[in-house]
């Protein structure tokens, strides 16, 4: 029987949904117990606690399943209020929610369209990129971390895939957006990032992430 | 000079994302300034205060614009507190934003499709359409609201374009996949949500519905 207080995470290593989660968590130094999952055979464990979009994260407190990365974000902050992720004024809450709403909507999309397609159809893709990445490069400005100087919150979370996954994404993809001249304050951003230790000890192996991303590609090219 | 507390909305009344945020400042009793913005020819008010999106609604409070409908919801939530939208156990809070997405998302992309496409298209997306309600059917069940049965919440906003932008999207589109047989649930929730006093009074007339829907698709058509 589950505990009332028995917290799981159901995703893998490799997923920048699962990361940003584990992450959250590690922050606030709340124990939990990973449970890595099959993306390729779904378990009826997966499909039974989100059986509207079968995919991970999942989150389940107490045997009560919570999706989506961000509203599991979410709900981990207002439960374990020690070492807040969001900021306390609903001002800058509405702007972080923007952001993180922004970072994976448009600017993932556009990633993920440069991802699956070549030549021009990639070149659009990843203009569009370039211009969403300028807008978070904006929002960032001389601050240390999207969360302010001081140390990194719900934003840096979501914007995480940036920091590391993104690099495997433009390889495998072959293309490349992020340039550390054209970005200077994401650059910095992405060197402070990756150094925190509750960050850098989720942080996948560059090989998984290439071996994922190069059978990813080859099933969308074959669509 | 605009007051610390000078309120203002900028959308339009025949807009569903609008129109919910006029709903939550109807029910939370906050006094606010509407300004009707004109979507054809964008004002340079409207792409100031929303240079990322370009879109309405957007919240201007104190001078300060918030853009993204259900984040202005969670931003008027946190800022006035009588009468809450959303609930106060973190676990409810993720489910009614899962919902919200859900509906906002998966729903709405597939009604989107249905409007726009004709013949196997449309069969195929009213089909998705048809699932993705079923799940909110399910997720209603027998209470008499989304958010309970005492009084409408957050998620019934969000989903207050079901109940009424839903029939004239079918009638323009012409596909039809909300049926009283199929979703009784959804059914009587519609009939005494469009009832609410603070709900009926922002709804558009149903003329001005027809002419944008069919404005909309002509233009959908042409591309």
């Amino acid at each position: 029987m589950a505990g009332a207080e028995e917290l799981k995470v159901l995703g893998t290593r490799q997923s920048m949904f699962t990361v940003r989660v584990l992450w959250a968590l590690e922050l606030k130094g709340v124990e939990y117990e990973f449970v890595e999952q099959d993306l390729v055979n779904k378990s009826s464990l997966l499909l039974g606690l989100n059986p509207v979009h079968k995919k991970v994260p999942v989150l389940v407190h107490g045997g009560k399943p919570i999706a989506e990365s961000k509203i599991i974000l979410e709900y981990i902050d207002e439960t374990w209020k020690q070492r807040p992720l969001l900021p306390e004024d609903p001002l800058e809450r509405a702007y972080v929610r923007f952001w993180a709403a922004f970072i994976d909507d448009k600017l993932m999309e556009a990633c993920r369209k440069a991802f699956a397609t070549t030549g021009e159809d990639q070149a659009v893709a990843a203009e569009s990129m370039a211009e969403a990445l300028k807008l978070v490069e904006q929002e960032l400005g001389g601050k240390k971390y999207l969360g302010g100087d001081e140390e990194i919150g719900y934003l840096d979370l979501v914007a995480g895939w940036i920091a590391y996954w993104l690099q495997f994404v433009e390889e495998v993809g072959g293309f490349k957006v992020m340039d550390s001249a054209k970005f200077p304050c994401l650059d910095a951003w992405i060197k402070n990032f990756v150094q925190i230790p509750s960050v850098a000890q989720s942080l996948p192996s560059p090989d998984e992430l290439r071996n994922i991303f190069c059978a990813m590609r080859m099933a969308m090219q074959r669509k």
